[in-house]
């Protein structure tokens, strides 16, 4: 064993699925890309989500109490960087990533309908942990594409992945299918 | 879009990367499979895990206030499914798997010596989500085997990756290198 930096530890635990934070308060929302979540209980189901306090959708979170967990696909990734490097402050993601808003059923945020999966989320309980906050949210609807699809995830060169789009942070691909 | 049982969703959220849970306390230690992780925090450095209270690995957490976040290859499949079957009050799971504990630098847990990457982590913080604990544990020292490794996930049949085990529960694999 060979101690590491950190920051170098973490290009090791590839591969890492990306999820859209996806919400709705008071007329505005926006779409947050990120890859630390987790289920958090199977009953009932749970996840919890981790978010930079920094991000227009921390806001809109807890504005309102619930969130979309959406998964993009390979169909994604433009929209999925567009939307990890602009602020719903300054623009309209849904425009802009030029993806289709569906009302949920049972939150306010709305459902993504060209994502391969959409979990509905009811907010139960929110930590800080460090430089984020952790959102637990309580599934309360679930949905998939008609057509599946491989998940698009942060990866590294293996043979096993299919590199989608390389820019100066990220690696996204899938797993060939 | 279709509206899915929660349970079916589930199976869709696939690749899943699998790590151990290890902790060590008033001479007792064990080792706790886990998929349920996530980072949760950049600076200082944190990981979320999430652990069943039932689990004697849960008591021996909260008694050291640390753990080890132990990421397995395929080599360990069967210590995997070992110690995923297995409750470290009956058993001594490092003698059943035969793997080597090494002293951590910054924590009483022990590192795997066989698996592909380790994290030392320090308990900050621990919240209640529903069926489940989520430790926060600061990352205090990193380390990784000199030969590097895939890491083992749960996985579905896609071509991508190697299947290694599957058993009536799960379908353990890595992604092809």
């Amino acid at each position: 064993m060979k101690e590491l930096d950190v920051g170098a530890f973490w290009r090791l635990l590839k591969p890492e699925v990306v999820a859209w934070a996806v919400a709705e308060h008071e007329g505005q929302r926006s779409i947050c890309p990120l890859g630390w979540t987790m289920r958090t209980s199977a009953s009932p189901p749970m996840v919890a989500i981790s978010v930079a306090p920094s991000r227009f959708t921390h806001g809109l979170i807890e504005g309102a109490g619930a969130f979309v967990l959406a998964y993009p696909g390979r169909e994604l990734v433009q929209a999925t960087q567009y939307c990890g490097s602009h602020s719903g402050r300054d623009v309209d993601k849904f425009a802009a990533s030029r993806v289709t808003a569906l009302a949920g059923r049972q939150v306010a945020a709305p459902v993504i309908a060209e994502c391969v999966a959409n979990l509905e989320c009811r907010v139960v309980d929110r930590f800080t942990t460090g430089d984020h906050s952790v959102f637990v949210g309580e599934v309360v609807a679930a949905w998939a594409r008609e057509e599946p699809g491989q998940l698009l995830c942060l990866v590294d060169d293996s043979a096993g992945y299919e590199t989608v789009l390389v820019d100066e942070r990220f690696r996204f691909g899938v797993v060939r299918g």
